[in-house]
């Protein structure tokens, strides 16, 4: 028998998980996302803990999201996807190809984590509210250089790679999680980004194109996205946006 | 003929090619410090620049490190240790033990750059002293907080895998990596860190044996060891130490 997917991931919240999801999603491969499930069903986030304090087999996860599947057990959104890409279909199969995505896809997570700490640049731990001036000005700076930067990285190798997608001819895990960051951004910064978009025509067309595949415009009509929202990676704090 | 090894990061700080180099030196592989040989051997920061800039083969890095191998050209620290990992004999050569030292590598990568905000917690463009008051605040929640999280998090998984190594019966690249830390942590913050590795005796145990296995001692001995400084990751600010 097959073993099930099973992601692991705050149950409230798209953050890091639903770069995860959006690869599940596309690849039509069914998955259960734990602790989305209520607690009769095994689901509930007590389940997630119990394997976060190292229930599991294998090396315990140093946070969500996390991946089990059998006995094999994954941390770190970037290395699920380096073990997903091959067996979903949604990355080229040779080592090159491979290794190229997955350095794509970890410059994604230092963008992810560069955009989370524009409202939180003290600690997770405190309430944005006790972090706002420093907030303005992470963020000042994030919208001036950072944003810029990563975006201009990703749209000259995505047109380096002939415009359509990451990886060459077919759709890859890359391309979901750059449509995530894309509209993430959008919803974050709408102000700073439309600027910014104008400079990056090739990645604002690659996120359309992906919201318009069959599977991913399903997903996002569906219950299973979660809303935006200021818990969330993402969010849309007017005062750390650019003004109009 | 086979390809060099050529890593390329900035030339006079150990910062996070030093990840790279420990797993050189430990392998005894031969490998080319580019942009530390001469502008005449074809050194220097502009052949690193010219590659940053997309004058190489496949994608363009991000930033530095990044390493050259012929025809391959591989940005990030964790995916070139990836890469090296087998061929250097530096991790099991089975999937599941590359993907567990690779996940335990991008929680080191997590820790070095959450130690690097410590002092630049608004913008790497910014001189420490114009961020010096958000950095202390950051400090002080990274040594309360984040440094426990991490160490316990590593001390927990070395235990489980023997005390001895993290991936069993021999070195792996993510012990080298984790006495980088364990020292820069040192270096950086001698006052938290003699108070937090008494929690941690498996890891600071690691971190000795690292230090006296040949191949590093002489290393650590050479001019090829660059000194800690405060241009680096890790540096010493007694402000942001906790007292002694």
């Amino acid at each position: 028998m097959k073993a099930r997917y099973e992601l692991y991931y705050w149950p409230s919240i798209q953050g890091r998980g639903e770069f995860v999801r959006l690869a599940f999603e596309e690849a039509g491969v069914p998955y259960v996302d734990v602790a989305r499930l209520p607690v009769k069903q095994g689901g509930g986030v007590r389940a997630m803990r119990k394997l976060l304090e190292g229930a599991g087999p294998g090396l315990a996860p140093f946070a969500p999201p996390f991946l089990k599947v059998g006995d094999v057990l994954l941390g770190h959104t970037a290395n699920i996807l380096l073990y997903l890409g091959p067996r979903l279909g949604l990355v080229p199969d040779d080592e090159e190809s491979r290794l190229a995505a997955h350095q794509l896809q970890l410059s994604v997570t230092d963008f992810v984590a560069e955009i989370h700490d524009t409202h939180h640049p003290i600690a997770s731990s405190l309430y944005y509210e006790d972090q706002r001036s420093a907030a303005k000005k992470r963020a000042a700076l994030f919208r001036k250089e950072r944003l810029p930067k990563f975006l201009g990285y990703f749209e000259q190798e995505l047109e380096r790679s002939g415009g359509a997608h990451f990886m060459g001819a077919s759709i890859s895990y890359v391309d979901l999680s750059i449509f995530q960051v894309i509209e993430g951004l959008r919803y974050a910064f709408p102000n700073a980004m439309g600027h910014a978009e104008r400079h990056a025509p090739n990645l604002a067309a690659l996120a359309g194109a992906v919201a318009a595949r069959p599977r991913i415009a399903a997903y996002l009509a569906s219950p299973r996205r979660l809303p935006w929202s200021e818990e969330d990676i993402f969010r849309h704090y007017p005062e750390l946006d650019a003004k109009r």
